[in-house]
């Protein structure tokens, strides 16, 4: 039995085809995301680990018995609609693919060792994100979580329950948070940093301050046959003069030493007929920056541009804040001792959430990212080479040989 | 009884309300639709007029036996959802109105007169505009009407069956075709013309050329915080320069001689995602302009816009024609006719379609605008002053005892 990391991507490889939207489909309690589970639970045992499921639905596969100092490296299995391969599971077969390569050295740890799978990252079925990481770290209140429902109205407890979950059971998760020193993610990158810096593997710095923003541009409603356009007030218009500028704006600041994103992926016009001037347009904006000053700066000059494009329009703007994750700095200890162990490798920001930029509230976490050679994220194109899948477990190896600290 | 207008109009004034959206739905075999018809049928009959509902669901009052040379006026009772109190029943109350003057005044016109209403006018429950009146031309396929399905699934020939009508009588309604010696339907303005030229009533002369057209643009998928701005290929900001440059080109060419509109209101982006950038965007374009040559024109300039807009981000763009309708002119003839009867009153095109431009293809047809104070249109804030509303059956009380040519 191989536990070469490209051998077990193969094994993969079909679990979870989506065959209407192409690439994966893989969300929380799903057929498909269980299946992928149990390909984990018994390649686990194959090892010799223990696996169990923690109150908040992630499950943990333990190399020795839970005790404090444990080192825990992992991922998560569910996707986006019609997402990568690579995004999530990556993570967590490179983990088993370094256990494997430790035990087959001969190596005794002298912590436990754990492989962590996080429940819902994706947020694809119940719409919130780092759910699993979020209850174990008491970044979200249970009973909200418990009554989130997916599409079909099923709630989160209900579904959880199905598949032996206590609903009262959900929230922070204090003994295990005590138990563990450090978590390391390893994951796909989800831009083209390495592509460009021409390296396989980087130690993640920093996750990028992060908000969302609902933009409501209330013009009039009108005939879009008997109107003259000198007499519109179109939020149509508005808003595309807004998206245009968020774009440009967050164009000028985003280089290879700073990060300046906004995006406007969802747009509902109402009544949003074809043949009438709406008379509102919801737009949400997504802005991210490097730390929190600069991400309130660039949401500033955006909401600053779409006020004056309300205004020219004779329309009015609402902009209510969804959602704001701060800028999350990785633990600086354990970055330091990454690189002292990986030697030559770049340091990355990342614009995407991560369980461990959630869990860096209450333990020391760090990230190891592979390059992706198309730099594309949550599509199937999405990729990693077998030769950077394995330099990515080269150098999670040697982080765990060395976090671990026992002999070999 | 009364029979003046403004007494009319209050009747009718509470049939229809939505409490949801605000204004008046009214769609075509829907309760409201069909209480303000009985309104109608009472009110028709009282006049000693004889009510029929011809094979297409058309309803028609007749004062005198059917024969050739009948004079026809009247419009239509359905509205948008959440439309205006005026927009199809001002023109209904009006010939009322002017029908019962003229018997009022001992009036026996020489050719019968008869009072239309034309059926689903706004194609808001079928989403065909003038389904009665294109059904009655011949302009449309029976076949295709009968399988038209409402937003419940439920199709027009099973709810035409519902209420009295054989599908298999609908289409081309020659014999009634060739009785009516012109069709005059008074309408409230849905713009700003009358307002700017201070007159309460207008004689239309055309009806603007209207293309509608889809617009997909093809860009690449990828993660919002993640991807670098000038890695997108974005098909929300191609849509949105083409959305500004449409509003800048129309704008260009919309004055007080030549009309030149363009208008988005519908926009849907995939997969739609707040936190992803979108892989492709469907929008839909309306364009309407004096004539075919002018509509050409601005249609092609728009387009070469919005390549240019998809090239600049990478982006591909297809264009699909989903509907085109020529200018329609109205009969020269009774144009001249209805301004010499009307002595100094202006000619105004109109954006939207209408019945009687429907109907100009088969029969001499011509229409009269009463002010609309805000020049809103397709919604409540429609409007139309008492005053205004007497001018409008003043002016179709004297086209009617001309064109009927009776004594009296």
């Amino acid at each position: 039995m191989s536990f070469d990391v490209v051998d077990l991507l193969r094994e993969i490889e079909d679990i979870g085809r989506d065959p209407i939207r192409g690439g994966w489909s893989r969300h929380v309690f799903d057929p498909a995301e269980r299946a992928l589970l149990a390909w984990f639970v018994a390649r686990a045992e194959s090892l010799g680990l223990d696996v169990e499921t923690d109150r908040n639905g992630n499950v943990w596969a333990w190399w020795g018995a839970r005790c404090p100092g444990t080192v825990a490296v992992g991922s998560h299995l569910d996707s986006v609609p019609g997402g990568g391969a690579y995004d999530g599971p990556l993570g967590v077969v490179s983990a088993l693919s370094a256990v494997a390569r430790l035990q087959a050295e001969g190596f005794v740890p002298a912590v436990p060792v754990t492989i962590a799978v996080f429940a819902e990252e994706e947020g694809s079925r119940y719409g919130v994100a780092c759910l699993g990481s979020k209850l174990m770290g008491g970044s979200i209140d249970p009973e909200r979580v418990a009554a989130l429902t997916d599409g079909g109205g099923r709630t989160f407890a209900d579904a959880a329950a199905a598949h032996g979950l206590d609903p009262a059971g959900l929230g922070r998760d204090d003994a295990r948070i005590a138990d563990l020193a450090a978590f390391v993610e390893l994951h796909v990158e989800q831009g083209r940093g390495l592509i460009e810096l021409g390296h396989p593997v980087a130690v993640a710095s920093a996750i990028l301050a992060h908000g969302r923003y609902r933009l409501t541009f209330s013009g009039e409603g009108n005939h879009a046959g008997t109107t003259r356009m000198a007499d519109r007030h179109d939020p149509v218009v508005a808003f595309a003069e807004t998206a245009l500028a968020a774009s440009r704006i967050a164009g000028e600041g985003d280089d290879h030493v700073h990060a300046a994103r906004a995006t406007v992926g969802r747009v509902v016009p109402v009544p949003g007929g074809s043949n009438v001037i709406a008379s509102r347009v919801d737009a949400w904006l997504d802005v991210r920056a490097d730390d929190d000053a600069a991400a309130y700066a660039l949401r500033e000059r955006i909401v600053a541009a779409a006020h004056g494009a309300a205004r020219a329009q004779g329309c009015t703007l609402e902009v209510v804040e969804e959602s704001y994750g701060p800028q999350v700095v990785f633990d600086a200890a354990v970055q330091r001792r990454l690189l002292d162990i990986l030697g030559d490798v770049p340091v990355l920001a990342t614009g995407a959430g991560h369980d461990a930029g959630v869990l860096g509230d209450v333990l020391p976490t760090a990230m190891l990212f592979v390059r992706n050679p198309t730099g594309v994220s949550h599509a199937p194109s999405e990729g990693a080479s077998d030769d950077d899948c394995r330099a990515g477990v080269d150098a999670l190896t040697a982080v765990l040989r060395d976090l671990a600290g026992g002999v070999g």
